[in-house]
């Protein structure tokens, strides 16, 4: 990948999970190696490394980790998926890299002498799977989304969903790039994404590398935006998205899907199958994270506020499906998005069996 | 008033205009002495001081003092009025204190050998006028929004309404106030009010020193309060007001109007008569000012986008008349909001004639 948010080190620099530090980022490239669970259930926690997909990534690599430590891999995958609770890929790609290490260990046997290390070796493999995976997921989701994308088209975005959430070219970024590249993406509108400008930081970054013509805006000003004309069409990601197409996403998204439906602007989510969960029937049933009163409060170490002001401050909110106009993924394209839809993409193939199956629409 | 957000100062300290310097709050409270127009036009660019109704009373006193110095004042008036172009409130103080200037020196008579202190003293005493007027039509705006507000109100604002932008206590902000002595309200929510945050930097000041149970919260939260059903009312202020009751106010106001309005929870407008400009017709014909990308990718002098990212900063929107409830002026109540009622508010009597008229409700 063009930027690489995390890498896996082997010994002897390893092992370990190497981060480049999200929260110091554009004005700093540097990196954050996390050498234990604990270290990288730190990081998560402070957002060195976050982004679904990306989430389900470190998820998998610290299993890996905890596995070569020849630390408790149960504990530790449990510890990982419990680091953040919005973002259901991460609590499933550390499942899934503890599963690989149980079968990897059961395969060889309890008597085999080299066990753990025969285990340790099957969740790292897994990791490398799910960074892969990903990969051709974002892929996938940029060559379905680009449908969706107008000519010429003014696309407003929120958050950060590129290179720095993905092992690919990330979610509704990698559709944005898409765009780009086809000739057919004519301005960039860029949501700051309060409280942690995840939007003016990460993404104007992002798409200062790519040559894109982007600019950034106070999240409020997307209403005027969208009220003079200037939106064709609004991408976001997603962290969670439950069985009836409820999208649990970065707060702001969900003021962003009324105002689109108010100016019937199209409102798109983009996002792998791994994020849709169908263990949560609904929106209501999404447990939203509530962050620090300091994020809010206090700008770049400044106190924004009065001392002591308190803060509502919740990371996420949830949109319901009925705003939301499409959401893709790397399996295809559920229009309009209801379960009916998602089930048709859930039962289609799994992206480890074949090329992405063709954009499934129903009107 | 609580708060000396504007003082007039006599000779020998003067003649001067005295501005609290609202750009350095809550951290600081300092000063900014303006013995100039130019200085006052410098202050009021940079948001030193701000807000609709205490610009009117700034430009007046700005006339005041370059009428006191024996400057050009019809020159002075023009440059105040031209300093931000959005609130109808700076120009119309700017020239009502123009205009007392050129009576008072009409009355005396060119041959008069005092004939500029006079007519200076003509505009110094409009001036006070204004300010007095001012701080009568805030209590008489609280007194006719607190029956808008419900028992127990949870309250959410935007931008900053209270002492700090008027001679009295507000307009928005006069209300909250009313209410919370009424003991009628339970929670009043701050927007932060991005770019310049002038909700979390005063708004949380002005209700901290008033002791209203209070919390802030990004912008782009809001749509979570009010789909949680935590909001029970939103009041703003207004910047200027369309003859058809399109309201220009802080960036982000629009956008609150259209999730109220999706949320069917009221959403209230709070300003003196004299924001209601008849000379402009409808939200097309409102100017709003585009201000610096700065104020937009820097944050506390600090990068928060990667140098040299455009922005999109407009510092106000325009939400049309249907999307606002009510407007609540000193002479009662426009509802609903239309051409036809707020004619009817403004053939009413003026506030120097006598106290406010009943609230004028059309249902």
């Amino acid at each position: 990948m063009d930027i690489a948010a995390l890498s896996w080190l082997d010994p002897p620099d390893g092992p370990a999970v190497e981060l480049l530090d999200q929260t110091r980022l554009p004005a700093e490239e540097a990196t954050v190696t996390c050498a234990d669970v604990p270290a990288l259930v730190d990081a998560i926690g402070r957002l060195v490394v976050r982004g679904a997909p990306l989430l389900g990534v470190a998820g998998a690599f610290g299993v890996a980790l905890a596995a070569s430590r020849g630390d408790d891999v149960a504990q530790a995958a449990a510890a990982i998926a419990a680091a953040r609770p919005t973002a259901v890929n991460l609590g499933r790609g550390a499942r899934r890299a503890l599963a690989a290490y149980q079968r990897a260990g059961q395969a060889a046997g309890e008597e085999h002498e080299n066990l753990k290390r025969i285990a340790a070796r099957g969740a790292l493999t897994e990791a490398r799977l799910i960074a892969a995976e990903d990969a051709a997921a974002s892929a996938a989701m940029a060559k379905n989304g680009l449908g969706l994308i107008p000519r010429d088209a003014r696309v407003l975005t929120h958050c950060n969903t590129g290179a720095l959430v993905s092992a690919g070219e990330g979610t509704a970024f990698a559709v944005i790039l898409a765009a780009h590249r086809a000739g057919s993406l004519a301005m960039l509108w860029v949501d700051e994404t309060r409280p942690l400008l995840q939007g003016a930081r990460l993404t104007a970054y992002e798409a200062r590398r790519a040559g894109i013509a982007h600019a950034v805006l106070a999240d409020s000003a997307a209403a005027s935006l969208l009220a003079a004309g200037e939106v064709d069409v609004v991408l976001t990601g997603a962290d969670r998205i439950a069985a009836d197409g409820s999208v649990a996403n970065k707060v702001g998204t969900y003021a962003l899907a009324v105002l689109a439906s108010y100016h019937q602007v199209p409102f798109v989510v983009v996002a792998p199958m791994s994020t849709i969960d169908p263990d949560t029937p609904d929106g209501a049933a999404i447990i939203v994270e509530h962050r620090p009163a300091e994020e809010v409060t206090c700008i770049a170490g400044q106190p924004a506020a009065p001392r002591g002001t308190s803060a509502y401050n919740p990371a996420f909110d949830v949109t319901p499906a009925s705003l939301v106009t499409a959401i893709v993924t790397e399996r295809g394209v559920a229009q309009p998005v209801n379960a009916g839809t998602l089930r048709v993409l859930s039962a289609g193939s799994s992206i480890a069996e074949g090329p992405p199956a063709d954009v499934y629409v129903e009107r």
